[in-house]
């Protein structure tokens, strides 16, 4: 029995879409149970045989400053849900959450892994070879060192691994071009750290990749700081936004294009499946002592029972656990000095 | 008269295409004059009363080295067409070559104007409210200073100014946040140096914006270091590509979504026109004693007769005047020792 705890308060809409999520979630998957955590006159009505109510009193605003969330609401849905993982109550928590709130919560509460300095998150962007490339991290850290870059490499190989059933996923160094003498020094000694961590076998490292690699799906994992890789994903973000509306506004211009809207119909459809990108939310904390998936706050409850489907299959193919075998076998690459005295 | 430089050897395609897109630029600018840089025997056949060859013996390829370029290739046709910007033969020099190139070849001939640390790339991106945003650095400087930051600010705003004739265009901040106390150490304090542009009315400074703001066109400015700007560029031409890829693929699934595409033709026509990329074709190197613009190495006739065409307008509406008046108003913050020492 896989248990998840769910923050039903988080995230744009609270309740109203993620216990539908959660029902959806629960009818497809037999094996799980949900803990569904918040204020329970918010999730009173809600009854199914695999699922119970946490209570949580508080709730942190999607603009609550990081301290607030951190000190002031202790009893928070969101930390209270990963309290049940700490306590061993459930094995991951799904939130939807204000995102520096809860890495900062999940952080205090479950502490970072032997090996790594700071969690990072990890999501999937769809590419056109069919699949998905994962990219991290995506925010959690504005300044990378080299060390924290390999660090991210070796969680985001240990995701895939799990995800994709590859024992091998190839990893991509995000740059400005291919040359491993391009890019600023700081991402040169990561292509170096890299190399180094390809030759002991701890990665499949290809060598540096560039934006548009995301989307030919060069490399399954493509590593990168959280301030290029939040912006890479506003950006995606912005101009699927803008064409989906220049193709709404193209096709309802005149009775012509309406009419010929409704023939292209199956077309439209299939392109707005393809390019769906709630099939891909639900992004993992990486590097920290337990399981969180943290889903994008605008989620409608299709997307949010992906995200859980996504935490759900993290923690019944053990991610925990290997993410800890990859970095305790990588540790002397990431601090070669520990490493020495651990020894 | 205005004279433009044409590097006819550089790119993807050479004189096949910039050929072409010469003599569509002459035919509908009557008062431009063209030098056709390269070799001799590749221009020769091209004729028109307003266009004369400049020999230039060599070719920088797409994949030499920098060194190669500014210290083997003396007489490369990039580094002619420079030069007659330096000699005063030409205004401006237009050229799609290997960028890294160019931008040392221009920096060496022409060298940065006073209070310019490093010359920027400056590009334009179609937004959603049917104009463009400004851009830059687009790859010329991988780690930024804030100071770096506030220059390309004001050169971004002379450019704006020139192009779209609104004296006081916007600018934003690249950030993970529109929060001021988002971001790297360094950002935070570009965003000190920028409002305090704003304040001494240098800068119409907006705040921070994040990477989907480029296409709702929050700003008529973005500014961002050169690593984050080419991350982004390059994912937006990686997204791009791969949903003109997914509506080829599903128009052409079989004979009724062909039928399909068929009659939506004119709606999807009108959706290439307004993504066509092509027509924001022409980069500016900004913080030259000279003018020089950048044409995508892929350009294809219209594409450079569009740099072209943007390059023609940069000297006609005197930009390098007006970049120098506002670099020299705003120098007490830009330099503020040398500009004290001055007075």
């Amino acid at each position: 029995m896989i248990v998840l705890a769910v923050d039903c308060m988080g995230g744009d809409h609270g309740p109203r879409v993620i216990l539908p999520a959660c029902r959806q979630f629960l009818d497809r998957h037999a094996d799980a149970r949900v803990l569904l955590v918040g204020q329970p006159e918010a999730l009173g009505a809600f009854r199914h045989e695999r699922a119970s109510v946490v209570a949580a009193s508080e709730v942190v605003g999607m603009d609550d400053a990081i301290e607030v969330a951190l000190r002031k609401k202790k009893d928070s849905s969101t930390r209270v849900a990963i309290q049940q993982v700490k306590d061993g109550t459930a094995q991951v928590a799904v939130s939807a959450g204000n995102t520096g709130a809860l890495m900062a919560i999940a952080r205090y509460l479950l502490k970072t892994l032997d090996g790594i300095d700071r969690p990072a998150i990890a999501t999937q962007i769809p590419n056109a070879r069919g699949g998905a490339t994962t990219v991290l991290d995506l925010g959690a850290n504005v300044d990378c060192t080299a060390e924290h870059l390999l660090q991210f490499a070796v969680m985001g190989s240990a995701l895939v691994s799990v995800l994709n059933n590859d024992p091998q996923p190839t990893v991509g160094l995000l740059n400005v071009g291919a040359e491993a003498i391009k890019g600023s020094d700081e991402i040169k000694r990561a292509g170096e750290l890299l190399r180094a961590a390809a030759a002991t076998g701890d990665l499949n490292f290809l060598g540096n990749v560039e934006g548009n690699d995301i989307f030919k799906g060069t490399a399954d994992i493509v590593v990168c700081d959280g301030f290029v890789g939040n912006v890479a994903l506003k950006t995606i973000e912005g101009l699927a936004t803008m064409i989906g509306g220049f193709m709404k506004e193209e096709f309802s211009r005149n009775l012509l294009t309406k009419a010929s809207a409704l023939l292209a119909y199956p077309v439209l459809s299939a392109l707005k499946r393809r390019m769906d990108h709630r099939r891909y939310n639900g992004a993992a904390l990486l590097g920290l002592r337990g399981l969180v998936f943290k889903s994008h706050g605008s989620a409608d409850a299709l997307a949010f029972e992906q995200a859980m489907a996504r935490a759900y299959d993290a923690a019944r193919n053990q991610l925990l656990e290997r993410v800890q075998g990859r970095i305790a076998h990588a540790l002397p690459l990431l601090h070669p000095r520990a490493a020495g005295a651990g020894v």
